[in-house]
């Protein structure tokens, strides 16, 4: 039976190869023809979405006077592809509005509009080109534009993109269409590379990404639902209301059969830095006056990019599901002693940094072999109600918008609002209001509780987006911007994550409460501590993986060492144990600070960590500040100020920038900028003895604004100095090696592979301060420790 | 048979009276005697629970060589009160420890030692006073102590107080304790009266002042449960893992037969200022190193009191039975005109400005009438868990900490602790642990998601207190201190109450969500909006209580006036409106602000209420300065510090404090402070334009720094200026006439009944700004507008 049809089929096709273009149901306007090359026409995408979409296409426009020709393109000869093809077009269905008959019709018309073509080399492509327009002068009919559908792996995209520049682009006037498939690059610099690739070939608005989940409904409504009931949501949708925000997509399925693909992308770079990222973006971006003006949206998105807090590897949990790692050695033909580190689960929390949305936690979660099927965002709002009584009412329970993508207990796609938050406007006709409801539960209240809102007709996703490039409409697409903003966010985490080892995880419902993870100022880290940990010999990284902190001696001096983040966070936990002895002791803690990078990181680790850092009775002092205004870039006040006395409540009088501007001049002798905070030490800090120091130093063992050969003795008894360095800006002011040397205790803090050298040469050296200012820290009473990390000490 | 059983009592008490002293156990070493005077000893709580609570202390100390003797005063003839007092006195049962035959001896010798005596007059209390020493030196026993326990209405303490002193001292080191029932006031200058009242004739050792929440096992357990398990506690007490703390005293009775006490008080004073604030602080306070140590306790304490956040009316809700002014008329005999605005259910929202609890919500609830009698404590904490499976596991469940005072489901005092949570110390064996549970549900949670600890033995709350005070244990006492602070805290909070109309609710389950309450920032409102509010022409205020604001014109310039609070909202966002519109325009807000006492409300409305103020683009300088150190209390700049800047997250750089101090000297002329600030304005201010310059104005008529008589001509161009008040400190630092009026807006802020006859005056002078320096306030471009309050416009 199935091979009858089969060979209907191919009959019909073969004619209709011949014929070139059928005709079109008669009397519409002839508004021009399309020709759609699916590249990648036979493989598992097209037959299961993409011929289905362009034939509900091609059904939605056959009467719009638009006529088309369908390419299916792949490596094999025309004969042998030919019934592949077929078997991919037999299978799509009528949109339900169609009758049987006319769908018949329709169905048969598409049938014979489809034809399969090689394209493997230059040739092959010069003679789709030469085809298409040979066809279009034969049938005298006016072209409209060409799409093609890159239906195949990334690595060909450049090749097959080039190509197409140069045999099938379109003439008089005609679109260019080229739509590309995710993965775009793994991360910032592939990306940007296959961009710049693509580039050569492709304009911008030439090329189409397709993320799958924009065309979601319910996704593509986010946005006009929030321009709808924006009465209501205007007032709660911020920090103030929102407890949290959760994008969760939930799989049930392993990655058995994709592992060459997914073994080099994992779960991140899978559906998070794209599908997830793209619905937080709709979810926070400022609202365009006009939701379809490309370009405000793509405006609006961007400045969330640009507002998204950096994140670190204390900012994700990664799982893998245990079986996983068999199917890495079967597929990749990997010995028994191979561990792969690819996260199949992932749990993210994302802050963004504007007023609105501040210290609002994200939470970005996906993974397989999870216990269900099931992909959502929901804004769960503060519980800002005291129930006096009647705890049960709808009144008292959780209120929480949900964009609910499908899948899961409700099986259909819907945007459910709590029945105590507001009742939502119906949008359009496009969507409806459900009130009778099966006995579900949806996200910890039963679905009765909700106004739910569902599409009156169910699309596909693919569907949707191929009407979309039909139509032009790019804010359904991934611009280049786009694309490398989310990169540029997602990229340093990945590169964090990448000798991390994934918590493994039976799958299913086994899984318990496993993966369950907990959000703790900045961090999230798994809330079950009972660890299963791929044993630490096995992972093929160094001993100092396991992130122990070093204790020893460097210049006759205590010295920590560990990896960086570590480092940092040692030196974070002293700098407050030393406040709170202080503060515990005399009211006060006196602390000193350096400028330059690496104290960065410090700075946002105590911002963003040390919730009970003694603030209200901290004084922040400058160790040196270059001459130049306060608020310029590169003043180390300013760069203090913005990672640092900005995020915590510090009063204003407890901050002491240096006087290097009086009266508008910079660092002018006679200013007496040096002497005046002097007396400003003096006066507040007992015995002139800081309680904590913190230097740097440079590559020719300059610390604080003190440099070779500058005579530090000529400070005498100055606390404070005008001083020359060998870099622009020249002039700057420095504690002097005296200053210094009063305090309590003084950290030198190292960082880097480029300070290895140095490292090396400083624990050679004699103490010659005028040589190397570094070597004249040798506090009188205090304490001296190097703060070294493992790339600056083992290079 | 009662006749006869109660002839007996009499009886013997006729004979113990006769006695004298009873011989109590043989053979315990003879410590002292104790004589107990209860005065009004035939009173309803001395029925109920005083007598109930000495005999506990006399079985309980019946062999500790300590001798008893009791004393029911009350205004009767002894002839006429004896029969009441045995029959209060007949009632008492016996601790469970103490077996039957045991028992009934024990209480045969009680009752032999108690005796009624008359207390009306000062010759009464000479009487007694003699009889006691009379009775110590025939019997030739050696006196340990007096203690008096006042349960008769407050405005007899003071009498009562004098006559204990004059007449029944004890000698010879023997103690004098004085036991007093609230109210003590009703309202701090109230209770201040009565302590120094009381302080004539009574030391503040002697003092007792009862509140019999301290009594209750789980209340007085608080501080120990938080010291045995601070381990657990320490890292999760504070604001980043407390979502709220509730306080609950859940009442179902009304208010009948007790109205002519409760009509003068409400539910604030009765049982919010003392019950709930205790509660409150042994929850908050810091937790000293010796629980027992009564004066680390107090100061503790005190610390809370102090940091506690001012509140207004905004941060309360209040409502009344329906019933209640029904029963107002009746018990006060008043007209069906009557309307009593007490409130018998209040909501109310308390921050603690510490950085461990800052903008962690306290919220201290009680009421009559409601759906059942409960009493606890609850502290929720965050959801910080993202629960990927398994919702329903214990894991996933709120994680809270219950003291539960008794009653409700549970209907036995205990302490809960979620087990997601931590498992708590059993402390000590007076505290067991229940593992047992009836099936019933605490605070949206089944008991067996709980540990559950209770008292081994249930006490009664006086019965404890009574024996605390026969220890001397003042730690379980209201300290003079404690209640004046509470009251500082509780009276500003009233009177703004004094005028508000309380929301009507019918009682019991009838409620329904009627009483439930929204948090909003600072805020609490009730959440359901559909309001049953007393017509306003029935409650006896002025029209204006409406709050409207009026828009008028004052000294041909714009005025905008309503009572102080709507005035202090509408200034605010009126402030708003400028900062928005000219970051929109410039990118820039430039706010010039004034000192005194007027601005406080507004600069705390701009922080608490104005989350979305562009602060960030804002810049704020100062009108005036007083020539002190900008840290000291009465700069202005310290104030504007200490009520804005330090809550609102605006660059260091954008903040421009006057330069009153220079080269460690204050405002000399020879260090150019004034010149300073100018050319920091013509530098940074778009033309020396200030968008907006708040102005005040003072009886004199002067403004800023600028005093009458002070030839503001001789200011010339200079925007800044050097000038002289009349009142101390004399030296300022001002803008001047020039510098204000060119502004774009100016708005002048006079508040207060004080400020009236200034008002009428300045409506009817001429422009004379040396006689009037608020009368050369013309912007030469910009808007005046006057922002005058109903007590300054109406007087």
């Amino acid at each position: 039976m199935w091979k009858v049809v089969w060979a209907t089929l191919l009959l019909l096709a073969t004619v209709c190869a011949q014929r070139g273009y059928a005709k079109e149901t008669k009397g519409a306007p002839k508004v021009g023809h399309v020709s759609v090359v699916i590249v990648g026409g036979t493989g598992d995408l097209a037959k299961k979405y993409l011929w289905q979409g362009f034939f509900h296409l091609y059904a939605n426009q056959v009467s719009s006077g638009y006529s088309f020709s369908f390419y299916g393109g792949g490596l094999l000869p025309k004969d042998k592809a030919t019934p592949f093809l077929f078997e991919a077009l037999k299978g799509v269905v009528c949109p339900r509005e169609l009758s049987v008959e006319r769908c018949a019709l329709v169905k048969e018309q598409f049938l014979k509009l489809a034809e399969y073509w090689q394209l493997k080399t230059s040739e092959d492509y010069q003679a789709l080109g030469k085809h298409l327009t040979e066809q279009l002068t034969q049938e005298g009919i006016v072209e409209a534009g060409r799409l093609f559908y890159l239906s195949v792996p990334a690595f060909a995209y450049a090749d097959i993109a080039e190509r197409i520049n140069n045999s099938c682009r379109p003439t008089d006037g005609a679109w260019l269409r080229v739509v590309l498939e995710k993965p775009f690059g793994h991360d910032f610099s592939s990306a940007q590379l296959l961009s710049t690739q693509l580039g050569t070939s492709l304009k911008d608005e030439e090329m189409y990404r397709i993320d799958h989940y924009l065309g979601k409904q319910v996704v593509s409504k986010i946005l006009p639902f929030r321009r709808e009931n924006s009465k209501h949501l205007d007032p709660i949708w911020n920090k103030h209301h929102i407890e949290r925000v959760e994008i969760v997509l939930k799989e049930t399925l392993d990655a058995r059969g994709r592992i060459p693909f997914y073994d080099q992308y994992g779960v991140i770079r899978d559906v998070i830095q794209n599908h997830l990222t793209e619905v937080m973006t709709l979810l926070t971006m400022g609202l365009p006056a006009n939701l379809s003006d490309v370009k405000e949206v793509l405006r609006n998105k961007l400045k969330i990019f640009s507002a998204l807090q950096h994140l670190d590897r204390n900012c994700a949990t990664i799982g893998q599901y245990q079986n996983y790692n068999l199917e890495v050695q079967e597929e990749l033909n990997k010995t028994k002693e191979y561990y792969s580190l690819t996260p199949t689960f992932a749990g993210i929390m994302v802050h963004i940094d504007i007023a609105q949305y501040e210290k609002m936690p994200i939470i970005l979660t996906s993974g397989k072999m999870l216990d269900e099927r099931l992909g959502y965002a929901r804004i769960l709002f503060k519980n800002d109600i005291f129930c006096v009584q009647s705890h049960n009412s709808v009144h008292c329970k959780p209120k929480q918008i949900v964009f609910y993508f499908g899948h899961g207990t409700l099986q259909y796609p819907a945007i459910l609002v709590s029945k105590n938050l507001f009742k939502p406007d119906l949008m359009d006709t496009e969507w409806k209001e459900i009130t009778e409801h099966k006995d579900v539960s949806v996200l910890g209240m039963p679905i009765s509780d909700y106004y739910v809102l569902t599409p009156t007709v169910q699309r596909e996703a693919y569907a949707e987006l191929i009407s979309h490039i039909f139509q032009g409409r790019k804010d359904s697409f991934i611009s280049t911007e786009n694309l490398l903003a989310s990169w540029g966010f997602w990229t340093p985490l990945l590169h964090g994550l990448a000798k991390t080892s994934p918590r493994l995880y039976p799958g299913g419902a086994d899984n318990g409460n496993m993966l369950d993870f907990k959000l703790l100022g900045r961090e999230v880290n798994f809330a079950n501590e009972a660890v299963v940990m791929i044993p630490q010999d096995h992972m093929g990284g160094s001993g100092a993986e396991s992130f122990q902190v070093m204790q020893g001696k460097y210049r006759s001096a205590e010295m920590v060492s560990a990896w960086p983040e570590e480092l940092i966070v040692r030196l974070a936990a002293d700098l407050q144990a030393s406040a709170e002895k202080a503060v515990r002791e005399g009211g006060r803690f006196h602390l000193a600070l350096s400028g330059g990078s690496s104290p960065l990181a410090l700075f946002q680790r105590l911002a963003r960590h040390h919730y009970s850092f003694p603030w209200r009775d901290t004084h922040v002092w400058m160790v040196d500040e270059r001459c130049v205004p306060l608020t310029e870039l590169d003043s180390n006040f300013r760069t203090l100020h913005d990672h640092l006395l900005q995020h915590v409540k510090m009063p204003y009088f407890n901050i002491h920038p240096m006087p290097v501007q009086m009266n508008q001049r910079l660092c002018v002798e006679e200013d007496s900028g040096a002497l005046l905070y002097e007396s400003e030490i003096n006066q507040l800090v007992n015995a002139s003895s800081f309680h904590f120091v913190l230097l740097g130093v440079g590559y020719d063992g300059h610390t604080a604004s003190l440099f070779p050969g500058s005579k530090l003795d000529a400070h005498g008894d100055s606390l404070v100095a005008l001083t020359e360095s060998p870099a622009k800006p020249h002039q700057r002011m420095s504690l002097t090696l005296r200053a210094i040397n009063q305090a309590q205790k003084v950290g030198v803090l190292v960082m880097g592979k480029s300070k290895h050298e140095l490292v090396t040469q400083l624990s050679r050296v004699k103490d010659n301060p005028n040589k190397w200012p570094i070597t004249g820290i040798r506090p009188t009473s205090g304490r001296l420790v190097w703060y070294i990390d493992y790339d600056a000490l083992l290079g």
